[in-house]
């Protein structure tokens, strides 16, 4: 092994595995937080703490939403990450951006949760979702840059690049439809 | 490897596990930040400090049952999770229904402490268990429809999928009792 | 594999070991979120900040020795645990009230930044500690009698069990010593 | 393996290693907790929402730069932990320093979200930074001392002696310089 380990791979690929669903499980579980239990002038009133459960709907909606989103981010971290042989530099730059973005995720999910109607509440959402998404799309095409994806035909990579950058277009046209709507208001 | 790391599995058997570990963890550790230190007047003083705890008596009560509530959650999912070979689609998404339970679970345990002769208290925490035990089961018929458990007898899974009915039935039956007793009120 | 996954050990060992590993490192980090910002008069004043921190030594204190305690939790935890082969459903049941003693320490750890002058705060702290030590005591025992530690000698089993159990009686004397104190306040 | 369970290594090299990742990928995750919803008069407002946003700017920066400190923690943590064959008692206290450094860190995000400007803040930053910093290199000396990293060259030990070394006192450099500026004022 010798001088390999501080030359060898810029990062453990399984630690590494490992940090991205650490962030993942605890931003899906530290949404709940945001939930706050109502003050209640009757304690035992039935009628007082549905109303004020019902008051807190957005936020319910917010926490379900959010955790689909944070579910969806997963599953196709999952899907990319099983592709890489290695780590290399550029992507583990990148794919910090990516936890950043899943990190800050709860933020955004009490943002919503509490300012629903407010525009600028969607950009800020979707601008999250937007980091994370562009981020994924580059560390795809990163890899295979660096050889990180050897074992992938090139059809494979493309077919899985084009599906990438779909979903980054399509989530890049609803933040903008909603910048400019936030900006005209 | 080449074209089976994009058609193969939909999702890494250990990275699921792992991640319902994590939020398992979670959702049973982050309980705690549901009790409050209490303001006391005279900051040395026994009596006070005594008073103000039994006070959250509630709240300690609803601590200890919903950690060993979330232990039986992870207890179970160990025990099903070793039958499967593989994650199918429905399965993952069934299994988001489910996590999302658990990491609601912290919500639910603060609403008990805080309100716990409420009773619609007792509906939200039961309804929260509910939507965890049906995932499970409907989680058990998925994986047995789409080959998952193939290493398991029939016997062995019918056994099993009996024992998972039953403990739904149950936990509804309790659940439809408690709210004809809420909307009674 | 057929039956034996469900007729097969209670749980699996890993799994356990990691939802154990998931709890140590929670509890530890959220410690941090018991010490709060101060609120400070002018922004930028040094002096001001200075002593507002100072104000807060208790808290400083009281986190690295919590920091401290739930390291060493984890510590015997690993070295009590490498000796398992099985973990049967008495040791389970006694792992979860382990848990919860660990679980609840930044409750304890804030309570101990905050009245650290409050005998009652020493009480509750000791206990929570007893809690955690007494379980791994019966852990140890209850291991040994349903033959999970069979690949330990006689001799290493006793050596290790007279070690818990002088931790044991070592905590509860001081935990008993305490409680009369607080009691005859 | 009999004995050895109890005279084996003092520790699970990849359990620490488990609690590690658990512990830098909770305090990435809980920095996001220190930014607040802000209260609006006008819950549509876009201007008002904006410029609360804007107000908390530094809160927003702080928490970039805490995780990108976080993200190099982890990293060179990974680079050194390779390195090692076993953990040694002396090497097992001081990662429990290196981790009550990177568990701090959410706070020391927090102080800085909120006085930027404060001199004292800075100094508590980098305090932080450096505690971690000096850990970091103790183990490295502590390891080749106590044969953890035998695999490695003494070339390869030097160099990156040396590199530790230096970040070492860079960061010191900065942090007296300061508390110096801190103490004049």
């Amino acid at each position: 092994m010798k001088e390999e380990t501080l030359e060898g791979p810029i990062v453990s690929r399984s630690r590494l595995e490992f940090l991205c669903d650490g962030v993942f499980a605890i931003a899906m579980t530290i949404l709940v937080l945001e939930l706050k239990v109502p003050d209640l002038a009757d304690r035992r009133s039935v009628a007082e703490l549905a109303s004020a459960l019902a008051h807190e709907a957005p936020t319910f909606f917010s926490y379900l939403l959010s955790f689909v989103v944070l579910g969806i981010f997963w599953f196709r971290h999952d899907q990319q990450y099983r592709a890489f042989r290695i780590i290399t530099p550029g992507m583990l730059m990148l794919h910090f951006a990516q936890l950043a973005g899943a990190a800050f995720f709860p933020f955004c999910a009490a943002l919503m949760g509490r300012y629903p109607t407010n525009p600028l509440t969607i950009v800020v959402y979707l601008g999250c979702i937007l980091v994370y998404a562009w981020s994924s799309f580059a560390i795809w095409v990163v890899a295979r840059k660096t050889g990180s994806t050897a074992d992938l035909t090139t059809a494979a990579y493309e077919k899985s690049r084009s599906r990438w950058l779909r979903a980054c277009l399509v989530v890049s046209m609803f933040f903008v439809f909603n910048l400019i709507r936030t900006l005209a208001n």
